[in-house]
């Protein structure tokens, strides 16, 4: 039994018998070398892989809604996973919690229908990203913040947030990717357009925040707007230089990569056909 | 010169041409070995140390209001040191928190008068102690609280606390000293003797918050005080057994020592006369 499960540990294949898991998750990712398992490292998804087993007994590998980096936190990510254990909800949500480090909480662990995916089943996500502005970060912020004491023109950057909102080709805030030339000439439809529904910078006394929610997003496309916005807010571009800069749909064009900790997957949206069954 | 200074590092010689520093200094304890430095480990006084070194190039061991435990924190522990360097105020702290890692944040940093020493001439100090009762506690406070989810008595653990104010002989608190009857043969004036002029549990929602002050603290006090009262909170001792246990001077009567990560140094006190230049 334990070796069937364990030949479909990297596949899809569900057992006749599972029932669909939803479980969201909080975590501070400072410790963790992002969420997909990798050998030899300390992920997330591999740590919640441990604690379903260490319960079940079942090696299975839950789906995530997507990656995070290495330093990127949670507050609520959601993996799917099904399991034959007949293990009633609450048990789950608290045999997890106590099999994970306390750097990783479950929050909910609830049944959910059988073709319900944490990753295609998802219709949006919205992320953060906090920044300390004052002059001295607490030792206890500095792992969820990026400090950066520069003066900044946060009405430049509050005008120029909305201005990325609808639907795009975000190819300037794709993470460089060195297989690019040859993927794109395999395949000349490599999609880089996502939808954006909402991005704003929030003043938050010595917190700034910024709230972006989309249908899906590119690989570091987060970190890479908050570093243009903050290029705008020191005053290095100007804010109708955006929408030029998304046009070039070319990495180069747009600013540095702000820091991993800084940033938060803060939700994950589903549509109704795969709400959670209770 | 340097290696004049050198000599010093140990000890408490003062150059003539040297102005004492007052180092006020926030830190997560987490990821060190306490304050006091110790050969290969990393600790809150050796980074302090290597900063000012780095800064000044000036070898000097400052002197720390007390020690903290490994995992214990800090909001303002007090530090004290003389240095050579014309360095003015304001360049010394921002140098200093260059120099030092995120989980240590110098607050400030300032003259202070000749004979200020950051222990001798301190008055008081307060302890704060924070434990979280909410089911799941979020990663991002797994590292500042005790997480509790046990149900507590938190009224009764509210009258108890008071009970601890005033001169008594903590010994009963104090923690287990494998010589302490060598010591006593030799000295029988060990003075376990302290006063306390507050004792309290403020109930902030998720948080039950335990602070404390008093003239000194002997090692692990607060954490056997906060034990004790948690058996009080749990029902596992009755509030009227406290005096009897102050009585007694065998730590062997009182409750478990509580974890580090919920203990903060709140702050320190000092007289006027020992107060900062400006």
């Amino acid at each position: 039994m334990l070796r069937l499960r364990m030949d479909v540990f990297p596949g899809n294949e569900v057992p006749l018998n599972a029932q669909m898991w939803k479980i969201v998750l909080a975590y501070d990712g400072t410790d963790f070398h992002g969420w997909q398992v990798q050998p030899g490292l300390r992920t997330v998804q591999g740590e919640l892989a441990s604690a379903i087993e260490h319960v079940t007994g079942e090696r299975v590998l839950p789906q995530g809604s997507g990656r995070t980096d290495a330093g990127v936190h949670a507050l609520a990510q959601i993996a799917s996973v099904a399991l034959t254990s007949p293990i009633p909800q609450p048990n789950l949500l608290r045999a997890l919690n106590r099999a994970l480090p306390p750097s990783i909480r479950a929050t909910e662990a609830t049944h959910a229908p059988p073709g319900f995916h944490a990753r295609h089943s998802a219709t949006g996500k919205q992320y953060e990203y906090r920044i300390y502005r004052g002059e001295i970060c607490p030792p206890q912020l500095a792992r969820y913040v990026y400090a950066l004491a520069w003066p900044l023109d946060v009405r430049a950057m509050q005008q120029a947030a909305p201005l990325v909102v609808g639907t795009h080709d975000f190819s300037s805030f794709a993470a460089v990717d060195p297989d690019r030339a040859t993927r794109m000439a395999a395949n000349s439809a490599i999609d880089n357009v996502r939808t954006l529904t909402l991005s704003e910078w929030r003043d938050e006394g010595d917190l700034l925040i910024y709230s972006v929610r989309g249908d899906g997003f590119l690989h570091h496309m987060v970190r890479n707007l908050v570093g243009t916005f903050l290029e705008i807010g020191r005053g290095q571009r100007l804010t109708c230089d955006l929408t030029g800069l998304m046009a070039a749909r070319n990495r180069m064009e747009a600013g540095a990569t702000a820091p991993a900790r800084g940033l938060f997957l803060h939700s994950v949206s589903y549509a109704d056909s795969s709400a959670t069954l209770d």
